[in-house]
């Protein structure tokens, strides 16, 4: 035993205090609840999976970033999950063809990394992910969109916080083809476009030339990287800015329409610069982004129509999106959206807060906190030694209860004095009726 | 790429479907709300530790029991939480003398441990952990207790089914120490004892012969070992029955008034033979039990005061207790208290679920979800191409929806079919009013 050695958390990781977890409470609660408004069910899984589920779709270069390891005396090699895609597309792919179509689930896990801990990326978080399973078609995309933004919204973030942008991997693949990029190279196409914002000039010439690009179809190619547009712009402004037959942008300008109808025009904006790393999207991608200058993504998705293939299940196309717990509380401190208070305004507030002024009294308290909570009450006590109601009552005000109740020496005829700590009125009690007559007091003003 | 093989979740590790899923947020509800309701305020740390916070205080042979790892290229040496003690224990200590006195804290984390599956125990499983830390007495010890047994009546357990079984490890050691167990034997008198069940009558005679007692001690040993009362008795009949002066139960009577005086009697029985293995428990020790045949222990705690300081903390009294959720799980499906349709009951109503029957409708849906949703409404739609009203509705009705939505022609006049599922009537109505329609109708029945 080392005695009285003091101990740290892993690197990377965060220790949740109470008015903290409040906060992080607050975003879930805008997560579940616009994910369930929207349709979907929650589901989960193992936060540790059989280590190839990682590598058979990224290869054995991640493991490298993954937290591994293997049960003493066993031989299996497991990861602590730094994604929740693969345990999905498991999860469907075992249900094979008795999954419902469509299946609409979402899930808040906590994901790993084995990376350099920085601002905005830790080796712990957690990650509302959301997938509409079984449909093709814009319609599908905009309900996963529009989930993402119910959410943003609901955390008090507006339209000119943040903006979610839209692209298609079809119609994008069109304008690469259109512009001279051989189909075999398409893929070198997206990662160069992905890392367009990455890339210094020259190299990004350079490797737009080594596609196969002739001088005017790098300019082009830079050009379409760089376009972006409102969703008041017909999609065929666009097709004339990089000078391709609008009929390349087909995809795209059903999606527009479709989030025009939605009434979701000002939130979002077409970028074709928008790729998503990940080599899985086959339709529509999209990020969210803060609009202040640091640009950071608050989510990103897309459509994934071999996915739930590639592990095993049938044939299912499928789209969705993540949004990360630590860049979105960030945002949302930044724009005074957590309360000036490091999150305490979150907390829950007690319905009543019990004091005892004699002996009598303490004698009578537990009794009376058991009576409360079980009537579906949020009850606190004072823990405090003395007998000044003065100082009693202040801890009730400092964790905002609504109302509090004083045991006298009327506690020998079953009475107690309610304060309302919000009105200032107070009234003698019977203890019998105390529940409903709180309950009531609270209500009246909608108290949780 | 391995193409289109199968995978499978790790041994021991679950997978939550949606219904699945709500009969976990059902256990975990109830046991926020508990929580909540007994002024405890949530926490969370992290998923994984450094190790030694977990040697430090088990020792080095719990390592074969832990998922442990390395980064790679790193030297620190980690593993998987096994229990949730240390890091409530750290995160105590490093607040240091500004940790509120008292503070109560309650947690719901996932637990890993590398050993072999089983009934009742896997690799990973969820616990609910309360703490009062700061205050000695019956008063904390019994808040705790009232706060466990809170959870499980709404979850619809009765005194019937599950019994608290109260021990006090201070009454305890007075007892051996009265029939001759010596001082520096009473660790693992303590141990025999809480394995009294495990082993057979003639090791435990022989074991406790060697911590010094003549046979007539080994036989009162035994005796009071299986000794059990119900609240309704006084202390002092226990002292009678073992045969032990009544001041040796001076803590005991304390905690048993205190739960008699809260009316939580019949919930509780004391039972000398519950010592809980863990060597850091100090005072109070319970564990709740199923009183089936099985008898399993859906939870367990007590008083630790001297665990803070271990780890580096000021030196705090402190007392809680953990609950898993799969022996819970199936104490409550054995019950008949998680219906009979593998959790479906949980899974929340829609409010309102849309259909078209028309072109028209169908490119109205979308906006008018959206609208719907965003006025705080649970709002699905049917994904079928049928124009056929009765079957479109039929999705409303397995979704268990309390209204459906009919886009048909009359959507040109913006005005939609509002049907009652549980009342039968339908109306016409114009689209602007229709969230405040919907909402008076659902909340009128009580709806979620």
């Amino acid at each position: 035993m080392a005695g009285n050695r003091t101990f740290q958390g892993p690197k990377g990781t965060r220790d949740f205090y109470p008015s903290r977890m409040a906060i992080r409470r607050h975003i879930e609660q805008a997560w579940h609840s616009a994910s369930v408004d929207s349709g979907f069910e929650e589901i989960e899984g193992p936060m540790f999976e059989h280590l190839d589920l990682y590598t058979v779709k990224s290869g054995p270069e991640i493991v490298s970033q993954l937290f591994s390891f293997r049960r003493e005396g066993g031989d299996d090699d497991y990861a602590m999950r730094p994604e929740f895609t693969p345990t999905l597309a498991r999860m469907a792919a075992a249900k094979g063809k008795s999954l419902p179509i469509p299946t609409k689930w979402y899930a808040i896990p906590a994901h790993f990394r084995a990376e350099r801990p920085q601002r905005g990326r830790l080796r712990e978080h957690n990650q509302w992910n959301v997938d509409l399973i079984g449909t093709t078609g814009p319609a599908a995309d905009i309900e996963v969109m529009s989930t993402a933004l119910l959410a943003l919204e609901r955390l008090g973030l507006t339209s000119e916080d943040v903006k979610l942008r839209v692209s298609h991997r079809e119609t994008v693949a069109r304008v690469l083809s259109a512009l001279g990029v051989p189909e075999d190279r398409l893929v070198d196409a997206f990662q160069l476009l992905d890392r367009r914002d990455k890339t210094d000039e020259e190299t990004f010439r350079a490797k737009a030339a080594e596609l196969g690009l002739d001088s005017e179809g790098v300019a082009r190619f830079d050009a379409a990287a760089r376009t972006t547009a409102s969703l008041s712009e017909p999609v065929s402004a666009i097709a004339d800015r990089i000078g391709i037959p609008v009929e390349a942008f087909e995809s795209l300008a059903l999606l527009r329409e479709g989030l025009v109808d939605a009434g979701l025009s000002e939130w979002c904006v077409i970028d074709i610069g928008i790729v998503r790393g990940l080599a899985y999207y086959t339709g529509m991608v999209f990020e969210v982004f803060d609009t202040r200058g640091a640009e950071r993504a608050v989510a990103g998705g897309g459509r994934y129509d071999r996915l739930i293939e590639l592990f095993g299940g049938p044939s299912l196309p499928a789209c969705g999106f993540g949004m990360g717990d630590v860049v979105l509380e960030l945002v949302l401190a930044e724009k005074g959206l957590l309360g000036a208070d490091d999150g305490a305004s979150f907390l829950p507030r007690p319905d009543v807060f019990a004091v005892s002024t004699c002996e009598e009294g303490d004698a009578a308290m537990q009794s009376l906190l058991v009576a409360l909570r079980r009537g579906g009450l949020h009850a606190r006590r004072s823990y405090k030694t003395t007998r000044n109601v003065g100082k009693l009552l202040a801890d009730a005000g400092r964790c905002g209860a609504h109302s509090a109740i004083i045991l006298d020496q009327g506690i020998g005829e079953r009475q107690v004095i309610l304060k309302d700590l919000e009105g200032g009125e107070q009234e003698v009690l019977d203890v019998d009726g105390l529940v409903d007559r709180i309950r009531t007091l609270v209500s009246g003003r909608g108290g949780e």
